[in-house]
């Protein structure tokens, strides 16, 4: 999407228009999303231990742009080295970068198949190519679930009456976490790429305040209207009429439609459902897990540092980006990231094959 | 409540054991509760103007601690000059410190009447005893609600068989905001004194951390088993039956029952509703408004300052209190304080009168 007016990916290689001149690729580029909102910086990877210190450290984030930056991970180490034995250890080293990365650990398996099929001189062409369908596979797929969600916001428009339709979102399921587009984003760019007027309140997302730093940059780039609100807020705001539909995207999806996202997310769905506010998630299809029924009971929720809840980073008034301690020093702390928000408070799943209802997602196959 | 094995309130005068002499009497003095949970410092109030600065800054915070604060500023004001025409001034200036502070309007008032009915030179001695004895009714006063909820945490402890009982508040409501016990926590201290196992979920409560830093903070030193948590969590804790029981405070009550409080106290009413856990609000009667009926339509929610959202307070690596900022430089926040909680989510309300369902409220009054 555009910051500032220019069109722009999460991750690009550095010469686009050279793209199959494996010499000349030295390097991908990324924005550097540590930084954000406070400094937008691209930050050049060129080499294979630069990026997976890049997703180590979420320079890159959201499943989608680490399954891309995976890709383009082993398209680095490819050129570095096209032998069998290279490859092998270089996808060990990716997959280590992040353990419980499903799409990373599919990217890369993805390219490893991929590459080894072609003799040693054309590994490296092969690889740069294939990383380059990796993104644009998610371009696509994210466009078409903006496109689906599109005609939602439309409708909810109509129906309202008003000037602006106000969608609500949690967390980063933006372009940021993605290749482009975004998921949960993806309908809302969308809908103000096709003239309508659109205003987003931003969820902060604690503890991480992914929401704060990210959707509202990415939005604020785009020229997209918003406001940001503490996670307090989003029930009060709905009981006021004030919210036309929430769309959040998910980190998985049941067989019957129960949403596994970014804690909290549960709290605006019963909030949601108890003002008649329609609930959608939007998500590429892959996340929904056909082998799962209960999302309560059959998925563990990871529980991340507890020092995500008792710092908080931001920009002091010296222009640096500091780290101060919000809680008392001898006070424990608890980290749940994800919560899962059953499918009875669920209007809808959006995805690139269309929408369905929670309980008939099975139509999604047809 | 203590504070490291030592007793405190959050207000007294500096000599107690001097305090029918009045020219002994040089101050009241305070915690600078700005300062928490990062340092403890008691502050001595030797001026009307000084006690008009604690209350506008918020050192003395929580509507039964400024109608303390309040009544000690007469006293010192009447320490100064007990001419009928300097009470008056003074009762306008603390008027002003914080207009909408209904609490702070009744003491002034109540100070007032009570001092000008003496004859000059025994106004100072009349106006410090019965500042102490607003004090002293206030501490009495959530010293029985502790009593009364007491009762429900016994039961809900028996009832879940388990050895500790998992309470989840929010904001903050303890004694910090009162002159002692607090009003949410006084039936955990009550419940912690008796010898209960009690363990508390501390929501941080976004924008102003009153959760993180003053909740967290008192419950710790006076030695209660505690965990802070983002307020995403709660939903999820209770989905998995970690939450026996939710105890809040509130800023006003409705005839019907209907619970002014916090900004996202709904959203933990709803979980609380959703996973059969019992939601109580705990409130001195006198916050039972009985003019109200519907607490959505005909409460104003105030709108304060959007740089809460935007701006985090903390502690440095360098010790020092910083402000940093936490979201993009051009993106805008909302920041509405309350909200207001359906009587049908509201198990019931403790009061130092009882506990009554908010269907029955007025059984309170007989």
């Amino acid at each position: 999407m555009k910051i500032d007016e220019k069109d722009y990916r999460t991750i690009w290689p550095n010469i686009g228009a050279e793209l199959h001149k494996n010499d000349s690729i030295l390097s991908v580029e990324i924005i550097d999303q540590t930084m954000l909102p406070h400094r937008f910086e691209v930050k050049a990877i060129n080499s294979l231990q630069g990026m997976v210190t890049a997703i180590k450290t979420m320079q890159v984030r959201g499943a989608p742009l680490i399954g891309a930056a995976a890709a383009y991970g082993m398209a680095i180490a490819v050129h570095e080295n096209s032998s069998d034995i290279h490859i092998e250890k270089s996808a060990k080293v990716l997959l280590q970068s992040r353990p419980t990365a499903v799409n990373l650990a599919w990217a890369v398996k993805r390219m490893q198949q991929h590459i080894i099929a072609f003799p040693q001189e054309a590994r490296c062409n092969a690889a740069w190519q294939e990383a380059a369908l990796i993104c644009d596979e998610d371009v696509q797929m994210n466009h078409a679930i903006g496109h689906h969600g599109l005609s939602l916001i439309q409708a909810a428009l109509t129906k309202s009456g008003k000037n602006t339709v106000n969608i609500l979102t949690h967390c980063n399921a933006g372009w940021l976490a993605t290749v482009d587009w975004g998921t949960a984003l993806a309908p809302i760019y969308a809908a103000h790429d096709a003239g309508l007027n659109v205003h987003v309140w931003v969820d902060e997302t604690r503890p991480r305040n992914q929401g704060a730093s990210l959707t509202a940059w990415e939005l604020g780039k785009h020229g997209i209207a918003h406001t940001i609100i503490s996670d307090n807020a989003g029930g009060h705001l709905m009981q006021h009429g004030q919210v036309d539909m929430v769309i959040v995207g998910a980190d998985r999806v049941t067989s019957t439609g129960d949403v596994c996202n970014k804690i909290g997310t549960y709290l605006k769905a019963l909030a949601a459902f108890d003002n008649h506010v329609p609930f959608y998630a939007a998500v590429p299809s892959p996340t929904i897990d056909w082998t799962i029924q209960d999302g309560r009971t059959d998925i563990e929720i990871e529980m991340r540092d507890a020092d995500e809840v008792s710092y908080m980073s931001g920009l002091a008034s010296d222009g640096s980006i500091q780290s101060v301690r919000v809680t008392p020093a001898n006070s424990h702390a608890l980290n749940p990231a994800f919560d899962v928000t059953p499918a009875r408070l669920v209007t809808g799943i959006i995805t690139e094959r269309g929408i369905a209802k929670p309980s008939a997602l099975k139509q999604l196959l047809e």
